[in-house]
């Protein structure tokens, strides 16, 4: 069996990466979306392993220590990240995995696991994703601007990814998403055991 | 507008990949056949340009010299080529182009074109691949052993393509043909036009 596949999928705020990655669980019921550990305090209705593992911050630091995380990064007083075994575990089963991230800790990912396949989604034009944000009304002027900029200064660092989608329309995107499963499962690299099942079968046939 | 992709796809006779490049012309209608060059007589019903563009062996011979192949070879007292003006003009006005070509052949265009898609087709087992052969006919069994000889040698020189599709079905293979397509226009390497749109928008948003 072939392993699952790493999408790591990020964009700029706005972009409407969220929507296309929500459609994209839907539409793929074998593919899961990565579980992040936290040391935050876990809410009412929240249970371990579903969206996240709560973990105590000694707890954290030591998986930090044992290098068991693919990223992770302190927001204010809490961590966050995202562990290996579990995604590895999906992998070798056979299961796609889906981890929607943002840039600093996508390129984590990548430096770790490089067979990962690394999406960019970007809205049509810089001015859609200008007028999205604001449609949004959640924004202060300051807060829109530091926003589009890091919008606009992520752009230049792309090459890390493998893929830019545009996302056009939610429909689109995902089509094109879908597409590059299909033909990263295809890839010369990812077919190590095919081919040497076909070379140990083609032995046989000759004898 | 992107750059159409040049898709060059091989495979063991027998693999069905003629099949294959059929149907996905059929349902590509703006992906056109490769058309050849060759020093052999045109028949009564082939006309210039069509399946083949016909020219002179000393033309042929300026051709080589003039580096304007992408591949040719010689084939008994005849040469053939795939002439790099005809596909880069394809390619330039955003049309895919098809060349389906034997493994001696891609290796040639790979080292001229890298930026090709290359594709190889293989059947689900070596022994389908027998069978359909044998299927055939029309082998001895010295030119059956040859070649099912010769499918077996370049299993193990794979890695110069970049994707291998199992052939299980004629709608499978063409499926994922097309995915790789799709997917290979959302290809980072190949989007740098719209990057630099972006970019530019981004900095007139910004003013």
């Amino acid at each position: 069996m072939q392993d699952g596949l790493l999408l790591v999928v990020s964009g700029p705020s706005g972009a409407g990466k969220s929507t296309v990655c929500s459609r994209l669980l839907l539409e793929m019921p074998r593919m899961n979306l990565s579980v992040s550990v936290t040391t935050r305090c876990p809410r009412s209705a929240e249970k371990e392993g579903d969206s996240y593992f709560f973990r105590t911050h000694d707890q954290f630091e030591e998986m930090v220590e044992k290098d068991a995380f693919l990223e992770y990064a302190r927001v204010y007083d809490n961590c966050y990240g995202t562990p290996k075994e579990y995604v590895f575990d999906q992998i070798a089963q056979g299961k796609d995995v889906l981890l929607e991230i943002e840039m600093q800790g996508a390129l984590q990912v990548k430096r770790r696991f490089p067979q990962g396949v690394f999406i960019f989604v970007v809205p049509p034009t810089l001015s859609d994703l200008k007028h999205r944000i604001i449609k949004r009304g959640s924004e202060t002027p300051e807060s829109l601007m530091r926003r589009f900029s890091n919008a606009y200064h992520e752009l230049s660092y792309l090459d890390e990814y493998h893929y830019l989608v545009v996302n056009d329309s939610v429909e689109s995107a995902v089509e094109k998403i879908k597409a590059i499963i299909v033909a990263e499962r295809c890839r010369m690299d990812r077919n190590a055991k095919l081919r040497k099942k076909l070379l140990d079968e083609g032995a046989d046939t000759w004898a």
